[in-house]
């Protein structure tokens, strides 16, 4: 460990934050069965919202943009619903019209594992050609806060369990002598000052701000963009159901410091360019970027407890977290603590939902281009 | 080895060919400096085919493809060349407009290392906005022979050291008795039967046919069409410039056999998906497909001696060749054998060049859309 990697707070997390690639064992393809159930959750939604777009603009080619597909099969299970909703929907109209083209653009950051989608593309265009419609897929890297597609091109855009993250570790967790404020934990905790959740607010506001911007320039008059993400219950911001996951891994690096196995300095040092907005953060932005209009926003309560077996549904739960976390844990740790952090978070996960069940809040907002 | 590999005429070139990927030694992208010196000799010719079509058509958005752009740097390089000189036209107009907005669209098969490219995508978007013109890249996995991109959508299609692979080894390789008919060579040799260069020209002609009329959807009235790629002096299919490479790879072979190493029978099955057309080749199938005028043929003579040190001279070629080549020849004979194989191919292409220089032919076509 350099002194200089405790004494830099920023992290480029455009170039470091990315989904575990590949099809292994600990790849993010192989544990995002949690984000697929969070995608189930909102699929209704989301196809009435892509084909509302459709009956009310009839293009000849329908553009449709996916912000934070991963590497996956997520990726492509909720274009292949929107692509069918829509070519029902030209089916069963009066006229019987042929569906459009249709232009599927997947973003993600350009560390993203896009080779692994990429192999699957041949497969699902076969299995979508058979049914007609006529698609056309294309990976887009870069980060969705900022320009990623050309002025007034797309018709409709969706985004699931991605703008939770933010682009940066929000800068002013460091007190005026450079100490960190955020001792041991990594997220807004009861224990942080009052500047953590402002700056996390902050930058929130600063990202989301730059994506509503963003989107407006590159989307048609009408169309429509759904996201979910990671919620807040209320405006709390130390509610169990968005820290308690956060909480728990910062316990479980807390237990490597008492073995001597990581530097106290290290942990401090360390936090996550995560935020899950409340609907209010979303109605503020909204109403100050001025080009779209709220059309609707739901919350879900999710439970990742299974139910059953508490060992084993905390081990899915400590795999999925290390499928997305591992990238930036690494880059702040080194890889040699990785199996030992996640083997004892695996620990208290199980002990927390042998008390009780572990819940999250997810958020599904639908805005329309005005 | 299985009997069944033996009598499997058919490789799936989409699912097998790709270019070395990552950055390591043995990689296409620290391997392709021949490629980059035959995109240079056309350089001129694609920046002036390039801001023609802007010239005359003036979009506000132009999208250029780049099909076949592989794993290194070279996919970039002729991108920037073309959106300064559009960017340049656009400067010294009488009115001074501003540039276009670029739609950049990489294509490659979807076994090609797409993410090494996307991970040099944030710098060359931040070293392309020093100068103003707003760039938009993506990648589309797919083969060229078959539809990419939607009805009319290019404006500017370029193509380099690509459009010499076939689609597949060509069928007709074999007799009424399916035995091999190409025995002891990879390609059109001095030896093969005639059947041997039917059966490829007949490949050429239904891949090329294919390329044509996907095209032809996909570009608008007046977009143009920038092709480089291997080719023969004349119609006879046997000159050197073309089959020596190939013919010294089979030499290779031949001598693992004599070792034990490799059997002879499956270098009997062992065909390459290459052709190079002739310029009649292309005149003829551009004529058959109809839609686009040949607006300019040029031959080029490529050495690819260095007239230096044979022995460094023989290396670069072997080793790009196998950055080219490895990914088919570990499908056929396994990983094994390629240190050796391509040990006894830099001899032998050492010993070639000490006597005389090789020589390679280039082709560049400019096609409009009528």
């Amino acid at each position: 460990m350099t002194s200089s990697s405790l004494e830099s707070p920023s992290m480029n997390v455009e170039a470091v934050l990315h989904m575990k690639e590949g099809l292994g064992e600990n790849s993010y393809a192989q544990n995002s069965s949690h984000q697929k159930k969070n995608m189930d959750t909102v699929k209704d939604l989301v196809i009435d919202s892509a084909t509302g777009v459709y009956a009310s603009l009839m293009p000849e080619r329908f553009t449709m943009a996916d912000l934070g597909c991963s590497s996956g099969a997520n990726a492509l299970g909720m274009v292949e619903n929107i692509i069918r909703g829509i070519a029902e929907v030209c089916r069963t109209s009066s006229t019987s019209q042929l569906p459009p083209e249709f232009s599927v653009l997947l973003n993600d950051l350009p560390t993203n594992d896009f080779n692994t989608i990429f192999c699957t593309f041949p497969d699902f265009i076969s299995k979508i050609k058979a049914d007609n419609p006529t698609v056309f897929l294309s990976g887009v890297p870069g980060s969705f806060y900022g320009r990623l597609f050309p002025t007034g091109s797309l018709h409709f855009v969706c985004s699931f369990n991605s703008l939770h993250w933010l682009s940066q570790v929000p800068p002013g967790l460091y007190d005026e002598a450079n100490l960190p404020v955020n001792k041991g934990k990594m997220f807004i905790s009861s224990s942080s000052p009052r500047a953590v959740p402002a700056a996390y607010l902050r930058q929130f506001q600063r990202d989301f701000g730059l994506f509503l911007k963003s989107r407006s320039a590159e989307m048609v008059e009408g169309g429509r963009m759904v996201m979910s993400m990671q919620s807040r219950e209320t405006e709390v911001y130390t509610d169990k159901k968005t820290t308690l996951l956060w909480e728990l891994l910062s316990e479980s690096l807390a237990s490597l410091v008492s073995q001597g196995l990581v530097e106290q300095a290290k942990v401090d040092t360390y936090n996550v360019p995560f935020y899950p907005p409340c609907i209010r953060d979303i109605e503020d932005e909204v109403r100050k970027e001025g080009s779209f209009r709220l059309d609707c926003a739901r919350k879900y309560d999710c439970n990742t407890s299974t139910g059953g077996d508490a060992k084993e549904a905390a081990r899915v739960v400590s795999m999925a977290v290390r499928a997305v976390q591992e990238s930036m844990l690494n880059y702040h740790f080194g890889p040699d603590i990785m199996d030992m952090l996640f083997h004892k978070y695996a620990e208290l996960i199980t002990e927390s939902m042998e008390k009780e069940d572990i819940k999250s809040v997810q958020l599904a907002v639908v805005l329309i281009k005005l």
